[in-house]
């Protein structure tokens, strides 16, 4: 890697080049110094993006509901980002929900533009490279950003940190197990939707998430989230989740959450980030010098606390 | 805090003062610049305990197994250290294990020193102060350093790897989900106690057991785990327990093992340190210095990895 090659390769995907922005993703998603310096270069050309999160159960329907959303924002003149995460799956380009879309008719249309991620190892980065793809994807003019996750565990949640407007989805008749699997995940969420509403039982699903949202606490703003129903299958019931979108949105601007909201998902990036550069320094390169200080710890010479300073001094100074 | 108040407690823990000892694992279950202190003061006087780390299932008994152990030990002129970690408890000081067993015979004999410890918020370092406690117990002059968990999640395999021998405990009829959890448990088991053999089920349990072993890949080293039947509440089945715990230190310090045990010790530790570092350098003490920084980054001024290096950086040069 050189500088020029970080360079050009930043200055294509400003321009909107597909190919480009194609590129830098792989470039991200392998992770190192090189993604490090375009996400770097870029990061200050982001901001504009709305990046909207999805998430909720297996078999709620998410992948169908991106690809109606997808469709949907075309229709209205945007320009869209899919990145899909599965923090579940140690293999990279399975055949996760990006993929499924990416089969279909979207495919033609280089207004849409789909990325599947998958996990890189128990010491975490999945969430550092998810928020780096949505960047890259925001610097190359995609009006609406989509992040999708697998699953309803912890890293779903902390992936979800990334989004400024979060949809859950639910579906009618889920048993209560997973009700209370998802109830750190219903907190987060600024749309509900259930899907699959032709299916018995979806009035009484909507009513327990309005009963569930009625309990909780008051947030600090104004915004209550809607719980809104659709066939995502059949195209129904998707107009009114985009507007509730532009309205979540507008009403983060008005009241000053967006700023607020911001910062917060600026403090849980750089979290991320310094908690990725401390393993990384201790284990990932084990260079000699780091190897040499493991050693005098376990023969009593160094103290733990000591020798993770002396570490974390030397490996954050890579550039 | 003085420098003084360190050297002070430092030398009263190594004295054997049970007062001191107490105090110090006060400070360390806080936290913050004076544990450090403290940790690094006793850690070159370390290294000489056995640390064994004792692990199961809710209802296994590892309390009572505990108590048992502790007792045998005794008679055998060893002195012990028992810390009991429960990840899952919000609080400090509950009725968990250790406090358990202080209410019994064993309060009154000062050459058993047990002590509970809690989880300290979702940023971790309850790993890191359970094996500050050990240290602290092994400077102490504590032949048998016990660390119990509670619960059979993630937590818990991290907790047990500071210790040169673990104890998986298993009762007789566990469903299979309760089996399937414990996976990741037997993997690290170096002696597998069945508890409550007097129980229907117990043989199959042990022959499940041998046989879960047959099927594992053999360890470098020449280690068997041995499969041992107990009635921890009736003391019996306690002594060959024992016997394997000195078994196992003999073959892990015959077959080198000890040393590249306690090198991946050493980095774990060192790992857990840097990345809790990370964390506080970022999220706690939000210094106005980091707070700026942070700010920027939500600006789009700076990129988040320079952010987060940047912040480390500064916030490792805390003493």
């Amino acid at each position: 890697m050189t500088t020029t090659d970080v360079t050009d390769l930043a200055a294509k995907i400003l321009e909107g080049s597909t190919r480009g922005l194609a590129r830098g993703l792989t470039w991200i998603e392998a992770g190192g110094p090189r993604a490090e310096a375009l996400s770097t270069a870029l990061y200050p050309h982001t901001g504009r993006a709305h990046i909207v999160g999805l998430t909720g159960g297996p078999g709620s329907g998410k992948s169908t509901l991106a690809r109606a959303l997808a469709r949907a924002a075309r229709a209205r003149d945007l320009t869209l980002g899919i990145v899909a995460v599965d923090p579940s799956s140690p293999f990279t380009g399975g055949a996760i929900l990006g993929d499924r879309i990416r089969m279909n008719d979207l495919a033609l249309d280089p207004g849409v533009f789909i990325r599947s991620m998958a996990t890189r190892g128990a010491l975490g980065g999945l969430c550092r490279a998810a928020a780096d793809a949505v960047d890259l994807m925001d610097a190359a003019g995609r009006s609406l950003v989509l992040v999708e996750t697998v699953g309803v565990g912890q890293d779903e949640v902390d992936v979800m940190r990334i989004a400024h407007s979060v949809i859950v989805v639910s579906v009618p008749g889920l048993g209560d197990d997973i009700q209370a699997l998802k109830a750190g995940v219903l907190e987060i969420a600024d749309v509900h939707v259930v899907n699959k509403a032709d299916r018995e039982g979806a009035s009484r699903t909507v009513a327990e998430l309005r009963t569930m949202l009625a309990l909780m606490p008051a947030a600090a703003g104004v915004w209550v989230p809607p719980v809104l129903s659709c066939v995502a299958a059949q195209e129904e019931g998707i107009e009114p989740i985009l507007d509730a979108l532009a309205s979540h949105m507008a009403a983060l601007k008005t009241s000053g959450e967006l700023e607020r909201r911001r910062a917060r998902i600026a403090e849980a990036r750089v979290l991320k980030i310094a908690q990725d550069l401390a393993a990384e320094a201790v284990v990932r390169p084990k260079s000699a010098a780091a190897g040499r200080l493991l050693e005098r710890v376990a023969r009593r010479e160094l103290a733990p606390h000591a020798c993770a300073r002396a570490i974390l001094a030397e490996g954050i100074r890579r550039p």
